[in-house]
């Protein structure tokens, strides 16, 4: 017996507002629903993307749904990229502003782009060869 | 344009050596590759599960490969479980001594089983019709 999907991604992030425009307008994620103060959700394909103010999840009181949870700090979280699209998400990074911190070109083949949303969460644009185990 | 999948979730935990254990034991899930004192990876499905120790990840120093990450407190993540396999998950969770935190029955279907990891990370098991938009 063994989990077989992610159905749920979390970040943490300062400020909702701010992070509900960067993952709608940059990466162009489709907001699925909010709540003022405690989070944003979005859907990422199969997966929802969910970005929580740590101040009110952390707090079981407004915890109604979830047990409490939140986590101070700069999250991780890597999306998928096309392997030609590289350069279109570069300028489009560009585009809105968005540093691209570091580059790297894998040794098994593959690339990685790095950048940071709002809250300094460190994000990650990466091709699939970069683990070489999936199809 | 728009991003497509989620490629890496990423957690962080204070015991690698036990978040092995859970992970793979309780959550069968495949172990990719570990770093002593950094990380330990896991497949799940077409996505990656990252465990990072953020002592090691947020230092500058020790981040070769991408750039400073790491947060504290309690994370939040949520696998994909079968309809049929909720009794099955909550007698599994019961076995290896990890306690139900909360169950719930969602009003527009579906069920989630809330635990902890060793490191108190909030983890999720939840059918796909919890969210209503998914196949």
């Amino acid at each position: 017996m063994q989990v077989q999907q992610i159905l749920e991604t979390c970040l943490y992030v300062d400020d909702l507002e701010a992070a509900r425009e960067f993952y709608s307008q940059v990466l162009g994620l489709t907001l699925v629903t909010e709540m003022e103060g405690r989070h944003v959700f979005f859907r990422c394909g199969q997966t929802m993307l969910l970005l929580f103010n740590p101040d009110s999840t952390s707090n079981l009181e407004s915890a109604e749904e979830a047990p409490a949870h939140g986590a101070r700090g700069r999250g991780h979280c890597c999306f998928t990229m096309d392997e030609g699209d590289t350069d279109s998400w570069r300028e489009r990074l560009n585009r809105f502003g968005v540093d691209v911190e570091k580059e790297t070109q894998w040794p098994q083949g593959g690339v990685s782009l790095y950048f940071r949303d709002p809250s300094e969460n460190c994000l990650e644009l990466a091709t699939r060869r970069v683990w070489g185990i999936f199809d």
